[in-house]
């Protein structure tokens, strides 16, 4: 059997983590969110290839790739994630599982940060866990491709 | 007289046509949409240049190009229909007829799909008759055209 | 096999086409719309029933006449298409093809010009192309009843 | 160092796990997820308190009673988590941290499902991965804990 | 004693009841409600005069005529009940007592359909129990006849 | 100089006045009603055509008729000028003056009699002042037609 | 019997009227109005008190004052009417009829103009015809406060 | 062929009836309903299980015990129709046909009783017709009993 | 003459008050106020019954008993009084006068809080001011009682 | 220690009370009311300035001028508390308590009357106990500055 | 060629600038803006009238003086921007340029805030500069009325 | 001291000005708006970064580059400025001043222009005032960084 790729998306403003409003968003950068995910892969067997861009149009075009070569979607598409309709379109083409990630509790934020496009076109949603959300999206996986190797079927 | 270039842009995800939701967009790919295209108006007299593209900013930039080539556009927006405004923005300046057109009947689907900021910059709309709305459009086009020549003036 | 009939059905003060807000409706008279819809149906091998009335029950009626006779609707239900549930529930019994024709951009008009009823019924919509909407839809519906006959089955 | 309790606590309907809507909700039962709970929590070195009512008076009391002896707190508020102003001002009045673990991805459900007065008072929402979601939650919480431990004071 | 009448009227494509999406609303036809009606009503000893229309002017004139002759109605609005506020005044003319009837339960399906102008002018309605509502409205009219002439005065 | 005529076109229920909710539309009946408008008409040197129906379609089609023949319109279109939009659209057609009368004050009713399309395409409204609205806007036709003959061209 | 008093009062900015947008307001000024009412007043038997002040709370107390002097109040809110509940509240308190004028017809224009508070609180409106819409009020009121004498009570 | 158990589930405050607001719900008291429903069922060979609660929790469990022992439910959910998003969970997981009853028309009072959660789970609605709907609903669900076991299967 | 009873009931969290957000609710507790409401209701001359529940259930069934045994109510239902139609139909049954009281001002906390379903049923609200309420409540309530004795009747 | 000054101001129409719809605001006047706060104020040792305008400009002054005068300020702002911002600016600047009353509940009245911005800048609101309504906020002033100059600090 | 004269208008509250949440509105007072204001205009060549008033009316009258003798118009209209019809009516009535200066960025702030009727009447607004958005706004009214005389034509 | 960077940055579609819309947007090109912000940038002592991009994606690089380079931002959003969450979000990681410009006055177009999700991140707006606006923004900028280095602060 060979290893799962799981590709990691994420949208605008992300390449900032660690700098921007660390109150908020906690003082780990982008990069330590990518060594957190590369040391829970490695240990869950999965391999990740972990992205991130300010276009709308590459964050599409990164998903459509995904259906040929990865296993499993995670996705914080920030602020792309309340305003495209593209992106989830995009998305919805996907038959692998998909998680979306936001750092903080959406919830809990000014009303527009509330409702998800994205999340129409995704299995699950974890946030407002920091970027420990990322890791347990993995473990999520991880368990989801099992179920279905086992199963010989997915689970949706 | 020389022949009329028509413009045929399309937004987002639509380079999967045929392979994205099929029950629901069909089977033909966006080349079949391409010759079906190329034939109708090669059979009208009409020459075409028919694009298509996941990025708002380009296709932006490729409706502000037609202001110095297209004798008419033919769009369809996908996602970016329902949520750019700035897209809308680039179709107000352009002086020759737009026809809007979308494969499924928009009136139909979720209520997000239902309104259209392309449509406030667009002559009429064809939706819901697959490939052959593009097809139907380049027709319509040619008439208008045509119509403006006999004339001496555009029928807005 | 036999000629296919399509009806083509228009609502209120369409028998006014041509007097009535000329800039915003166009010079052509319903008579020019019946005698092009004519032409193009002969041409396309089809027949036709062309009618126009005021009232909203006997607009029900005719839709559910075609239930036996007809092969396809074009209907522009003018200002019952954004108030009537009775007619689009006596569209959705229909098993033809149906196609929506409006002769202005109805998308860039009042807001309660916007919602049609009539859409949630109909296979497409055709709209803001004046009377050619009329002749597109002829055509577009001939184009769906030869691939039906070829398949031996409707093209949804 | 003692055990940390951490409380979970379900809502209305939950004790019909596994019977209620399987193809929505998944075939396992409420007793499987606690032992899945206590699996996970054991080889966490956490205890766990897990419970289940139809009341809304009842589920309020018991997140009262967390604020003397709770380390944290995982809550399936089903049908409450949309309705319930009085569980929500129960959790405020915590000071450990609170997950809230639906099955179902609630965004991608009925309108009334996709707001959530219980968010308002917690860290993080896990949702749409099934009975794993609890599993997760725990480890988020154990992870949570290790740091306010490390740290001497609480990650907010 | 005279025999009481009951007028039952049914409004636009209730004619095609048994063929009109019979998943939806059933296999009886118009003809076996108004069977089944006959046999209630004569079993309590009512006459009734069962009519259905297309036209929302017919409908309201129907409902004027019961004025002067029916001690009851039962009104199935179909599309109508939904948009004529002319029909909600034709009914709030009457004094005798009016119950809606609709096949299907309303409240369970487009949002659209959940308003009824009727209802503002109905003692009461039945609902979502098929060609059956027809009877229970017709028992209840009984009852509710037998006791006004018991008491002397209306139960309103 | 000719006589000019006034058509004054009554919508549903109107039938029923002074038998219809008399605390609430008086007790004038609509005969009452026509000899007012004919005494007051008399007086002012206008003939009328004094009408009604239930039938909105009826409705349309006398307002089309007045194209040809009158000067100007009185219109109390009673429920369907809360809800219908091709009532509108046929008084758009008018070029002459069209006063919109209703016997109540509609802005002190139930909120969806608040609304008026009828309004968008009358000259002015009176309402709230019973049967001598009526009267009331004869005589503003009157000084309106005088003008107009004085000063060769319409006030609009 | 003595001349009965009619309160005409004019709200802000109608000072101004014959300088202000003419071409939507007219060309006379309220003088003109003014002298209007004086003449139709004056044929009518009735006597007037014509004001106008821009300032709301002046315009509460004129409409306060006349619960003592006044059988009659024409009122011309202008940009008051769709505001002030302090205004509507005062008239509420009056026991003598109450007519609104507006000159524009205010349902044809911005929506924030097409509810008025003082609607709330009058017998009638007349809107749409001008200056000769307060002569109508006049003649309105005359009518009415007649039938009060012969009937020795007030037409609600 | 056994009796078949219809579970009647009362809400919140009727345990008040015929005390609390009599002109509004009728003089009747929940034990002259019970008794009404304990004929009814008699005559119709069913068996009841009559209960009434104040508590939303309550009121769930005993739709809960329906899945096993009841085959039909009638409720009057009260006030909690309008709210319980768990009251409608609970009754979703039930295979059994449930008719709603409400003694007055929930649709001609305050907005915020025209909706119901409950709805949603039912397979019909009877309102405005008293302690009889209670009646009628026992009738409608012996009809369908019978109806299942002629057919061997259920009528939706 | 007795002594007159007045029951205050207080709703869910309220006996976590002084150690709930001590900032916002301030740090008496519950035992405080009930001791304040004992102390001001001697020196009135009232008789009081104080109680507190996290059961919607229960606080309505608490409602009911006062309907034999109190004279008069105040009633802080904190989250409940927010969304509980039910407890209010429960309010809506009493005849001795209800005020309600709330510690904060609901007015200038979240949107969801400034509605009140409880006061359609109460005479008057006291909110903002704190534990004091509870007394001005009390104080209002003897003036109340005693200005019925006097008149021989209630001031509603 | 100097005696605390207490502004009580008086909105629009207030002058009426005892005369403007007795029924609904009770048979007291404007004078009983300053007296039953005069004879208050006397016992709690508090000096009032007890005002009344119809201006909203007056208003606003009269709450500035309390800024350097006044310990407290009550204020019933009448039919500008729901629609005034500059009001409520002007409250907002004033550091010491204030308490907002209304004669009647405004939470059962018209839906515009149920906003208040004058709740912004309140500590609290007493609504629906009529003229005693002054009387409690005066003494809940009382308290409160008792209470501050017990403290050496302002109770917010 | 003679001075052009400049009205500097200021609505409600802003005579307390200084003094009035310095940390939102700063600490500069309105003399302190006055003489800002008159150093700039002395250097612009610009003579202006600067005033500030808490009557919406003395405001309305302020700006209609204006049509008279201003050459520019600079409003604060503070509070009544958000509110007052009747002031954006006055403005409307103005031929010269009008620029809206608010100190704080209005949309940033409460909802009720980022509208303004003030907008529907001015050239443009700058917002959020405090004090020097003042001197911004002459020195644009200084730019604008020289273009005005070079090209002998307003620029609009 | 050295000279201070000011970011001008330019969203879709202003590549077009002068030929687009003119008589809306005005003749200037983007080309004439670059020596206007030079020459005052010069006069001002101020450095510009002048650019303009139709891509989204681009233009929020752009803002967060200004994060180590620039001591000020001049933003016009374009059509991005009503939609784009993900460019507000770069923008509040600025901690430099940000100034958003509009050539047009927002205020007075088309609702969906009317809201800025730009201004939620910058200090300050100037519209409607067309090129000058930047000039006015410059201006502003160098006064604020003035005020900074002589108080040592930003002035917020």
């Amino acid at each position: 059997m060979s290893t799962h790729l799981i590709a990691i998306l994420n949208g605008p403003n992300l390449n900032l983590l660690g700098t921007r409003e660390p109150t908020l968003y906690g003082a780990a950068t982008l990069g330590d969110v990518e060594s957190l995910c590369a040391e829970t892969a490695e240990a869950l067997g999965l391999a990740i290839d972990f992205r991130q861009t300010n276009s709308e149009g590459e964050l599409i075009s990164w998903v459509q790739e995904c259906r040929d070569r990865a296993s499993g979607v995670i996705i914080n598409p920030a602020g792309y994630g309340h305003t495209s309709i593209a992106l989830m379109d995009a998305l919805l083409t996907l038959e692998c599982p998909v998680i979306e990630v936001h750092l903080t509790n959406i919830h809990r934020r000014e009303p527009f940060r509330r409702h998800s496009y994205t999340s129409e076109a995704a299995l699950g949603m974890i946030c407002g866990l920091g970027p420990r959300g990322y890791a347990l999206a993995l473990q999520a996986l991880a368990d989801i491709l099992a179920e279905e190797e086992t199963d010989g079927e997915e689970t949706p």
